[in-house]
């Protein structure tokens, strides 16, 4: 790219599939990012778009003009063009509208509906409807004549009033003959979604399911389009990414090859939060700063107790995280799953408190001190790891209940309690014993 | 269910779905557990098991008698079939093979030549193949007598020797006509697949081209079978969740509801990976005892540095492992990525360094000592920011060459590179000046 063979590299871009280029945009640096944007057709500028992830999407977005914006984005299916449409500002939104076919501008009013992170959201207007009393070649005439949009794998029945019957698959369509009605292909117990169902169900339907399309529906049973398993493979891959990078403070939308300045700041912001529970915890050691004049051997033990308590309290909040997210943990089961990982926690506090006992009796056998500082230490040991792994079960249902994403804030929480009660026990327990 | 109403339940079991029943015993505790299983139909039982997680599936495949096991899988599909086959020991393998139909065990013999985790070990063998120089009305008439396997949206058609000539979707069946020929149906730039891929690469393609199936060739082009987009959904959300799960020292088939003994005997071994890790930081901090006798302040400071260098190298080492498990980040750019995150981790260093430095100097104004302890522990930031953040990005790359997995090792090393760096640029800046 840097010897500036631009004609080569143009044609290359331009014979890629929209989705390689996008793959080949998400992984360049952001100086080698621009130049490539800007040697691809406009045509298949909106095609591109539709692959890039939200962060760079909307910083090319942000650089195109009105007007050009809503010709690249013809011909865009509706979902996909509804999520781009969907993040603008409202006045560059006004002016990409007022450009489009009145047409388009009907069918994206009616997907911005419904909010992106659900069915209504994730929904395409390409669905095939036809009545139940034609036959199946009559439909094969409509099909010839109307064309299939991709990922079709079955078409709808709908009576007089768009209220979904059922669904035909196109396997059935050819394996039966001509004169056959489409009353006695139609599966009625087709999965239907409802319109206002969160993303992440309709994912869990698909994968228990095994599905590759789903009718959705309002209140009524009235069709209103059909969902796609490569929507849905976006929602189960971006969904399973929001606890990973959320764990560390990120989003999962973060480009990796942002510019320095901008991820400095982003991640400033979750370094600052970081400080402010670590300042806590110096806090507590604080109070003990008598104690440890006396004995010095405790700054030395002092990070083991609340590092142990993290970890073990970290593999249980993400153990119900995940749990949630699968919808495996649900109320009726969360006392027992508590319960189960306290159960864990005595045992593995009881059993690193003996070790970790005996380590520091033997470490410090010189001092006269030696003993107590074992006995505080192993004390400390089971208290903190009881309190942390109690702290990872709960917290996540917690703060559910106030709309806050465990993910984001539950390692956080976490570790600022294991921290305090760490350093609260093992120097409390010590200073009983010393002072 | 301890209501005793066994019939009740029973009859409730067996109308729902199969992926319902493995999703409720998936959450449930044990016992319940365990009670279910027994009240679920022998016939059912092929196909709950096959969408049981590994752990709970092996659990129960375990306490079945091999004759009963080979009735109860019987009519599974060949790939799922090797899945459970391919992780019993070698003498119930043998046992339930032998109690197997001739044509089942020739499949899954062919089936167990591939690895579980290559495109061979995904791809199912019910692939309807057609000669090019047939009709359209022919295909119907034989697809009619054969019936189309599940999640079929494409035929394949193929020579005499069995290579892969292309694709005729569904789709173009069913909007032709009857008297045209299937060559010139067919679409002969199709992803075709190498039975050795690796199965994340499959799921890769399938997501970047939103395919639905593909074909599986071996290294002559020879049609083996084909992967379908439900068998890839597996692989995307494992991928997912196993990065999740490895950073907290868990595996991604551990059952959120295994029994106390089995999670403590699990999650002690990661303690306990964790505690060398820790003794090793407070060795290090042993080393300047005499300084912390000196200045008791440092006790309290001492855990700022290597939290606030953890957090940064954390944030990313979750980048980097993201980027590399979805393809963005390769050895071409990881140059550019390293001194981007390099970048990040000085701003964020002399930032947050200031920040402390400042805070420390007004904590501890009383002491003659606080703008030596402001200017260490400033010092100590900047360097451990950076240290960190260069382990963050770097370790992935390094500890694939080894072959190791970044997302389990990376984070322990990681935060014991960042606890030994963060403690002995304190204590050893503190000692420098006060000693």
């Amino acid at each position: 790219l840097d010897s500036g063979m631009f004609v080569h590299v143009r044609m290359m871009l331009n014979e890629m599939p929209p989705s390689d280029v996008a793959h080949l945009l998400e992984s360049s640096p952001p100086r080698a990012r621009n130049l490539l944007w800007k040697l691809v057709n406009v045509e298949r500028e909106g095609d591109i778009l539709n692959y890039l992830n939200d962060e760079i999407r909307n910083h090319f977005v942000d650089q195109m003009a009105p007007e050009h914006l809503a010709q690249a984005l013809e011909g865009l299916e509706v979902d996909d063009l509804a999520d781009i449409l969907g993040e603008l500002p409202e006045s560059v939104y006004l002016e990409v509208m007022a450009s489009m076919s009145e047409q388009d501008r009907h069918r994206v009013e009616a997907a911005l509906i419904f909010p992106e992170d659900t069915a209504g959201g994730l929904m395409n207007l390409d669905t095939i409807t036809v009545r139940p009393k034609v036959t199946v070649d009559v439909v094969s005439r409509y099909l010839r004549m109307k064309g299939l949009p991709d990922t079709t794998d079955s078409i709808y029945v709908v009576d007089t009033h768009d209220r979904l019957l059922g669904a035909v698959s196109l396997a059935s369509l050819i394996t039966s003959r001509q004169e056959v009605l489409v009353e006695e292909l139609l599966n009625d117990n087709v999965e239907t979604i409802l319109a206002t169902m969160p993303a992440n169900e309709v994912a869990q339907i698909f994968e228990r399911r095994d599905l590759l399309s789903a009718p959705v529906v309002d209140e009524e049973g009235r069709l209103l389009g059909r969902i796609t398993i490569d929507d849905v493979v976006d929602v189960i891959r971006e969904e399973a990414e929001h606890s990973l990078m959320s764990m560390a403070g990120l989003d999962e939308a973060d480009d990796t090859f942002a510019p320095v300045w901008s991820s400095a700041r982003r991640r400033a912001i979750w370094l600052g939060i970081n400080l402010l529970t670590v300042l806590v915890a110096a806090q507590v050691i604080g109070i003990f700063e008598s104690t440890i004049q006396v004995v010095t051997a405790l700054a030395i033990l002092q990070p083991i107790v609340p590092s142990m308590g993290g970890v073990a309290g970290t593999q249980t909040l993400t153990l119900v995280i995940r749990g949630i997210s699968l919808g495996h943990v649900v109320a009726g089961n969360s006392r027992w799953l508590i319960m189960k990982e306290l159960g864990v926690s005595v045992i593995n506090g009881i059993l690193w408190a003996v070790a970790v006992g005996t380590l520091t009796y033997f470490w410090f056998q010189d001092l006269p001190q030696a003993p107590m500082l074992a006995i505080s230490i192993g004390g400390a040991m089971v208290v903190n790891l009881i309190v942390g792994v109690f702290a990872g079960a709960t917290l996540p249902m917690i703060l559910r209940k106030f709309n806050m994403d465990p993910a984001l804030s539950g390692g956080v929480i976490l570790t600022t309690i294991t921290d305090v009660v760490g350093f609260f026990t093992l120097l409390g327990f010590a200073t009983l014993f010393f002072v």
